[in-house]
């Protein structure tokens, strides 16, 4: 016998166990149990990774090795080049990483669940690399060198996308921006991720189900939007002007609003600290005055806050990210947390298939095609 | 607040409606009303994925044309050509068939949701041309032509496969075997891609998120682990000591027992009787008569019923496919299935978020990395 839910969606049902985060109502994130405001200050990308991955923080020379590790593990295998290669301009960038994760599988298997971790790094490496590869081949016409000698998964990121040495302010606002997107609890793409993951099926099948999910509109891709909607603001007097008009149009205001927190986005002011600074030095100051404004008259008018997406509009366009590459970049923070549910779901599994309430046709003849 | 399930896995819950399919436990199968074996007797898997995908039966000129379109959306992108030679004879067969998936999304994108039929046939078609050239090719060391100029999807495949004019039964046996593969209401895969359609992304998203956890071994696969199985029997004689020792081992006999049926799988029947036929005229008539045996002592041992994977076994080497390929061809026939839940999905969605019990450590105060 089916058991009806309360609302569609599986809204508010468990549907199993976690102990790699917290997300509370009220504005609160912990990754096992160290809150998002701690890790965003003290802790690095790669640090933050290891917590995930491994369940612990690091020491010293556990994340030495860590690093090293990833660092050597962000070679892209030369098939993979030529596939990127062949992938055009007008490609969806979340549906070139979806394909990247999915052919890193067909030429570098999963043998057994020992190898996960290793899959994993691997993959954060490959990943990075490669959608920039992407990037400045399809976009630019240009065969960059993959090897930039960067530590820092921030820092490679950017020293290939801009081929140029990079502020450390710049630097240390992706590493945060990747911590802040690292995870979050039974999220839908998580959930593709674990549905997949409780088949007993490969990593990569895990991700690129879970990456497939993040690229819906509903899911991923605000950042992205609100970027766009920022830049269509002429002046901070504007604002309140544009706002309502966009709300009499019925039209959405993008990075506004959270489906789990009620009063704040507990990540949005400390990617916004990072957006003010960055503004100062930057000809484009506006974006962020523009974008502050709209937080002052959402809150006035509608009682709604940014959620983590909004302030990163500014910040990913201060340090030189193409808007398009946005939402990827999510995915690579966001492969640490999706990585770490499929280990969690290997380790205490039963595969995840629930019923369905049937509303079709009842029980029909057989018609002949000749008396349709 | 959460609300705890009675058991793991979402067993039991409803997690959705669908006009699709019905599964009942006593052994019965439905799509859209009509009765499998119906289907499986009188229709051809092109009508049943007319069925499934339009939503009716088609009449005979809707079916002509439905054929039509198939026929001439079977053709690869010469870049999917140049991708599938690069992947070696060693990846997981279906990681080939995610990857080719994925790939189709990044160069012939789903514009909207208005060309999700289109999209779906155009994958129907591909992803049978492309398995089976990858396989000539990185197995065989050769590059078969994509042109057989069969109008049925299954004839299609076996030309391709066997590079030689196909015997009527053996076609029948394929055309049945996808109609018994293509639907089966809220399954593991099938809910994968229905959380990813939730998130309004592409129809390409969905159905690698589909395919990833069908290749998962609680899920996909059994067909061929059944043969592995029965190839190991030496003679009809032994089949009872083979069941006994595995069972003394707490070994699992592939091929039995269901989650749903709990006394018999209405498809096996259907396909167990092609099988029998096969039988008649091959050399390893054995295969099919150590099979029938198994059935016999499983359900005398243990009232165990075969399911549909178990006679798929010798039915599928009969007409020549190679172990590797069984379960990519459940994963094409599924396709309709998939593609079906997706459309069904967007028509009526609300995103699937569900929460989680966090048994994880309690709040914690950060320690730095040199006190660690």
């Amino acid at each position: 016998m089916t058991k009806k839910l309360e609302g569609a969606g599986l809204r508010g049902q468990s549907a199993g166990q976690t102990s790699l985060s917290t997300v509370e109502q009220e504005g609160s994130l912990r990754y096992l149990g160290y809150s998002i405001e701690d890790l965003a200050k003290n802790a690095s990308f790669e640090e933050v990774a290891y917590l995930l991955l491994l369940g612990q923080l690091p020491n010293s020379s556990q994340l030495h090795d860590f690093e090293n590790e990833l660092f050597e593990l962000r070679t892209m295998p030369t098939s993979l080049v030529s596939v990127l290669e062949s992938i055009p301009s007008s490609a969806h960038p979340m549906e070139v990483i979806r394909t990247i994760i999915s052919y890193m599988g067909v030429i570098e298997p999963e043998e057994s669940f020992e190898d996960q971790l290793q899959i994993a790094k691997r993959l954060l490496g490959v990943t990075t690399s490669a959608i920039v590869y992407w990037y400045k081949f399809s976009h630019k016409n240009k065969k960059i060198d993959q090897e930039t000698g960067e530590k820092s998964l921030a820092a490679h990121f950017l020293k290939l996308l801009r081929q140029e040495e990079i502020p450390a302010l710049h630097q240390k606002t992706l590493d945060v921006s990747l911590t802040l997107y690292a995870e979050h609890e039974f999220n839908a793409s998580t959930f593709t991720g674990r549905v997949c993951a409780s088949t007993l099926s490969d990593l990569h099948s895990c991700l690129t189900a879970a990456v497939g999910s993040l690229r819906g509109p509903l899911h991923g891709g605000a950042n992205e939007e609100a970027m766009v909607m920022l830049q269509e603001v002429q002046s901070v007097e504007s604002v309140k002007n544009y706002v309502d008009q966009k709300l009499e149009n019925k039209e959405k205001i993008m990075g506004f609003g959270h489906a789990v927190y009620s009063v704040r986005d507990p990540r949005s002011d400390i990617i916004k600290d990072f957006s003010q600074k960055l503004s100062q030095d930057h000809a484009d100051k506006l974006l962020h005055d523009i974008a502050e404004e709209m937080e002052t008259y959402m809150w006035e008018l509608k009682k709604l806050f940014p959620n983590t997406d909004f302030f990163h509009a500014p910040a990913y366009h201060y340090i030189g990210i193409p808007t398009k590459l946005f939402t990827p970049l999510f995915a690579i923070a966001r492969i640490v947390g999706w990585s770490a549910h499929a280990f969690e779901q290997r380790g205490n599994n039963r595969i995840i298939r629930p019923s369905a309430d049937y509303i079709g046709p009842e029980d029909r003849e057989w018609i002949d095609i000749k008396s349709r």
